[in-house]
């Protein structure tokens, strides 16, 4: 079990009523909870090989390029739509109200790489599974889904089956 | 003289006629270029105390992070408006045409602290001011400003003065 729990912050009724946010910039700020959570997200990764670390726009550019740099793979963002400048591959997603589209370089990834992807929740699992189906447009390979929060109840794991998917705090 | 400039990509007419944009996902994605530009941002860091390193949204959470990791310091988001859950600083900036908005939790950083502040470019210097201010406002004291990149005739560190700007390439 991991204790960075504790330097989580939990923001109740945002960013709707009903909602209670898990505010990661606590744990961030913290110098050692910030080196903690890397070397746990470290660990559940080292063991692979790995050509390129996907970070989801914004919260998985942070660890995501740290990570990328842990295990010498190279970072490839993941982002909103018309915020990359070259050519790029569209995959969209279903929120609860209509759909949402992300972005990848369609040169990001080569035939054949093995990709570590990160963010920071997984919760409905919608836009991991879109960052599946890009890399799937790629030819690339995922070999983990990793994660710093999971929220088991939302059952995004059902989105990602047969991939590996780690998580360092369930709630 | 640094020779990360061959690893970037230049997209003229992006975001709009005229305009060459400087495209870094090209250096992210190459592992050797990823780690080479990490070292050399950390080299002009690395004799400085720190206590938190800011990251501006959304590229400046790239490297941000992983700075705050390597100096162990703590890693603050400075975003756009309404993405953060808790209390927050507002800086407005002007544009070429209107105003734009920056936040940063009120508690992210403390009197006193030593202030890192990383983004991946420096153009107009618009939003480095903004923080700058965003900083005073918390009472923390900038020791550095981080660039990937300037372009020093749109004159952004004349909005810097009395500041330390390092910044790895300039175009």
């Amino acid at each position: 079990m991991s204790n960075l729990e504790q330097y989580i912050r939990t923001v109740n009724d945002y960013p709707k009523k009903g909602i209670s946010f898990k505010d990661i910039t606590t744990l961030l700020k913290d110098a050692n909870a910030l080196q903690l959570t890397g070397k746990e997200l470290f660990e559940n990764a080292k063991h692979l090989q790995v050509d390129k670390v996907i970070g989801i726009e914004s919260r998985g550019f942070m660890y995501g390029l740290w990570l990328a740099m842990q295990i010498n793979a190279g970072f490839v963002p993941v982002r909103k739509p018309n915020k990359l400048p070259s050519e790029v591959f569209r995959q969209e997603y279903q929120l609860e109200y209509g759909v949402d589209t992300l972005e990848m370089h369609v040169d990001a990834i080569q035939k054949g790489d093995k990709v570590l992807v990160h963010d920071d929740v997984l919760a409905t699992g919608g836009t991991a599974e879109a960052v599946s189906k890009l890399v799937e447009k790629a030819g690339g390979e995922i070999v983990q889904f990793s994660f710093l929060i999971e929220i088991p109840f939302l059952n995004g794991r059902s989105k990602l089956d047969g991939y590996e998917i780690k998580s360092l705090i369930q709630y």
